[in-house]
Parts: structure tokens; sequence; C-alpha cells
């Protein structure tokens, strides 16, 4: 009867195959997004492969080194801030709470933005400025015709509330994020991922 | 008849007792703002010297490391603030010019100090909160009667700011960080230094 019982998921080996690719590289970004969330930018990457359960091996057959997988982060938060924006009805509230959500969640990113900004490599100033783009075509989306702000402003309001969602804890962060969207006169909708819908 | 002739000036060596020190450890300050607001915050040391007029050796005996200069470049920054609130008649207009100025020259500091808001080291956090409360306290001295904003309010809308003015020069970082204020609704006076007064 034993012969044909499958191998327990958590005991067949981390890689096998396209799919099982897929797999680890997706669970290795959200374990990266949590553990920068926590740790700042410097965290050590074997808690990232911990937390992901995969070997170390694994974390540098996906990400060669620390900038790809923040590189991977932040391609995956801009995803789904698209995606928040792609949905049917979609309002700016809603959509700008979900971008919170990636600021309070990556407030370690920030300083690495504001060093871009200041950074003489042009490639780290597109590709920075190429994700800055595409989460001003996702807003832009959803501006009700009107609107007292630009689609200009609003991103320089998100440039502002990453400056203020500052602090040691992401409950921190988020309190000052609110408050900072409040000052502008902004609401903002509930401040969530958009993987939780 | 040039028995009587003072050495000039350029010629002296660098550090002729206390007074010179005082001379030189300015001079390595002021430059070292220029360097960083241009370079960023991993310029060499070598051209802060050569800018101030003095040789690596008197830097060193000034500032050990990179962080020690840093600190003194932003404890001179919040005097010069105070400084200003401290003037008679200052008005909140006018000393947040004198916040803006700095932001835009030392934005190389706010990624460091977004660093140090994520920071496990209570002394940059403490030394980090120290330098803000004092801002706090010059802010409170101007702020009129019944403003809408508290002072608390008004110290998250600098990091709101400071979050905005990013961008590879002086003239960028302060054209964003004056739409930031015009975002706020928050009236700006004159963006300049307290020492060219």
């Amino acid at each position: 009867m034993t012969t044909q019982q499958p191998v327990p998921e958590e005991r067949r080996p981390a890689n096998r195959g396209p799919k099982a690719a897929a797999h680890n590289r997706a669970a290795l970004i959200t374990a990266a997004r949590e553990i920068f969330a926590v740790q700042g930018l410097d965290a050590p990457l074997s808690a990232i492969a911990r937390r992901a359960g995969v070997g170390q091996g694994v974390l540098y057959r996906h990400f060669p080194d620390r900038e790809a997988i923040a590189a991977a982060v932040l391609e995956r938060n801009v995803r789904e801030i698209e995606g928040a924006a792609a949905v049917t009805g979609a309002t700016l509230a809603a959509v700008l709470g979900v971008v919170t959500w990636h600021q309070t969640q990556s407030a370690a990113f920030i300083g690495l933005l504001h060093a871009a900004g200041m950074n003489d490599r042009a490639d780290t100033r597109a590709w920075s400025r190429k994700l800055s783009e595409r989460v001003g075509n996702a807003l832009r989306n959803c501006l009700p015709a009107g609107h007292r702000l630009s689609a200009d402003d609003l991103m320089l309001a998100i440039a502002m509330v990453s400056g203020a969602a500052t602090g040691p804890t992401p409950q921190e962060r988020e309190r000052r994020a609110v408050a900072a969207w409040r000052l502008l006169g902004i609401t903002v909708g509930p401040v969530r991922s958009f993987e939780d819908e």
C-alpha cells in the first residue's frame, strides 16, 4: 500500500523543474520583501533563503546578488500596484491604499531610491525612473476627470508620503504615512496589499 | 621696509593654534557641505580637504571619520535653522525657506536619516531624534497662534518635502521641494541659506 504514497511536499527536493523554479522564485521574493521590511536592505540573505524554505544555493541561482533580489521585490511591488489599478471600477483612493501599503513595507527601499536620484549611474537612474513612470501610468487611469491634482502632482505626493513613512516598525510607518495623506487632503482607501483581496 | 610686512594669509601654515584650528574646522564643514551636496555622502574626503584648503592630516585631526564630518554638517545646519528662527520678527515662511535650502543642499543626508529611522543603533536614532526636536522647537517659536498646522504637523510636512526633494542637482531638488510645499498649501519664503543674510 505504501508504494503509491507520494513523497510528502516538504520532503521533496526544492527545485524540480521549471514549475518548481517559478514557485521558488516567487517564494524568495515574498520572503525578501518581509525580511527587508523588518531588518532593512542589509539583512542577511541567508535569512531570506530560510524564510522561503530553500537552500542558499537556490537563492543564488535565481538572484546572483542583493541588488538582483531587491530589484525583483520592487518589480513585484509595481506589478501589484498596476494590478490594483486594473480592477474594474478601481478608485484612486483604493489604489493609493495599495501604494501606501508598499511604502510602509518597503521603507528600506526609499533610502535606496533616494541614493539612486543622486547616483551617477545612468542605468540605475533610468531603471528607477521607469518604475516610477509605470506607477504614474497606473494612477492616471484611475484619476477622475477634473481632479484638483494632476498625475504629476500625485507622483510628487507619493514621494512626499515616502519621506514621511519612516520609523522602526511597519505600524509606525503606516501611522505616519496616513497622517501625511491627511495633511495633503487626499483620501486614501484601506492600506493593504493587493494580493490579500 | 619689508621686515614688518605680514606673511600673506595663503602662505601661512594651515594650523597655527586654537584660532586657526577653529577656522580650519569651520572651513572643513563648509567644504563638506558643498562636496556632499554635489557628489553625495560617499564623496572622497580628500576632495573636502582640498576644497577647504587644508591637508588631509588637518581633516583627520578634526574629524576621525566620514560619520564625524557628516554629523558636524548636520549640526551646523540645525544651528543655522535655530539662528533664522531667533531673528526678531522671524516669520514661519522665512524659517521654512532656510529649512528648504538645507533640504535641497543636503539631499545626500536624507537617505542617511531614513536609514537611521530603520537603524537598530539606539545612539544614531537618539541623535537623529534630538536634531529633529531642535528644529521642531525652533519652528514652534515662529508658529502663529491658531495656525491650521500643529508643530508636529509641520515636522511631518518637512519630512514629506525631504521625500520630494530628490534629483541629481540642487536646482532640480529646489524645484521639487517648492512644488511640494505648494501641494501642502504652505507658504515658504525665499529658499536661501541663513548665513547669506
